[in-house]
């Protein structure tokens, strides 16, 4: 009972990445509409790594979409993998560190007005350098040790803008017990 | 020093709402390839509406792009108007609230691999319903306060899992003193 009624659908563009479908709708008020929705092909996976020393691993890149510099928790897409293995991967990839524990803590929607694009929270602790590993991947400028509270304060001064990375520092306050 | 260049430029698809712009690019790496980027029309609200007795203000609707259920905080398009005036009619719209004191507490953007949408998130304190509004607008089914502490389980337990929201009630978190 969702009251919306689907009667076709269209793949309106789609590249490596995504696919925008335009379905014709009739929406709950009874009013025939079109619905373009973007689906992201593969989850995306966030990982919040944690040091032992209380510091959140940051990295910085550009990104073209919005033609800004941000500062992020390192992320990636999953490839259609393991969503646990791809976390790995791309922690390594961005930062060079592996994990000892992991925990998953959530998945999430974003954009759900306008798109369908799953993503998955982690928490990786107890990290280490991976021997041999460079860290010259994906565009990924610097890698910081962040303390969390500075984390927070550039969260609130507007220093980091990236919405996922700011929900998935909530999810890993919420497991940290930092927020109550 | 971005890296990219951007060689030209396509309208690949456009509704109401979105644009998909699809460039011909050089990556940092100095491949060619195509970027698509999903161009949201309009900026959005999100308001994280906090009651005397520190209740959340939250809404339950039904999400089109994603075929699920969704509890949030109040949200809307912007319509290009003046942004805090946006958050206050939205807010009204949603939940038939007014507020008697807002903050801005920041602005992020969304899905920012694969989008430029530009999001703004407000605190509205000092609740009071508005006179005569009917809250059945824009497919909302229920309107909850609901604790602080019960807000956080929602986000743990994935009772909660619009990413906007998630982010929103970070922001909200950190003016409140709430995280450290």
């Amino acid at each position: 009972m969702t009251g919306w009624q689907t009667h076709g659908s269209r793949t309106a563009y789609e590249n490596e990445w995504i696919t925008v479908r335009e379905d014709r709708v009739t929406r709950p008020d009874g009013a025939a509409a079109l619905y373009g929705v973007v689906e992201l092909r593969n989850a995306a996976v966030f990982m919040v790594a944690v040091t032992d020393a209380d510091e959140v691993v940051l990295v910085d890149l550009f990104r073209y979409a919005t033609g800004t510099a941000s500062v992020e928790v390192p992320a990636g897409g999953s490839d259609g993998e393991d969503l646990l293995l791809a976390a790995q991967r791309e922690l390594r990839e961005e930062t060079g560190l592996q994990a000892g524990r992991w925990d998953a803590l959530g998945s999430m929607w974003a954009l759900n007005g306008v798109c369908r694009a799953r993503e998955h929270v982690f928490l990786a602790r107890d990290l280490r350098p991976v021997a041999g590993e460079a860290m010259a991947e994906e565009g990924i400028t610097a890698v910081r040790r962040v303390p969390w509270p500075e984390v927070l304060r550039m969260v609130r001064d507007g220093e980091i803008v990236d919405s996922e990375t700011i929900a998935s520092l909530l999810y890993a306050a919420i497991e940290l017990g930092k927020v109550g």
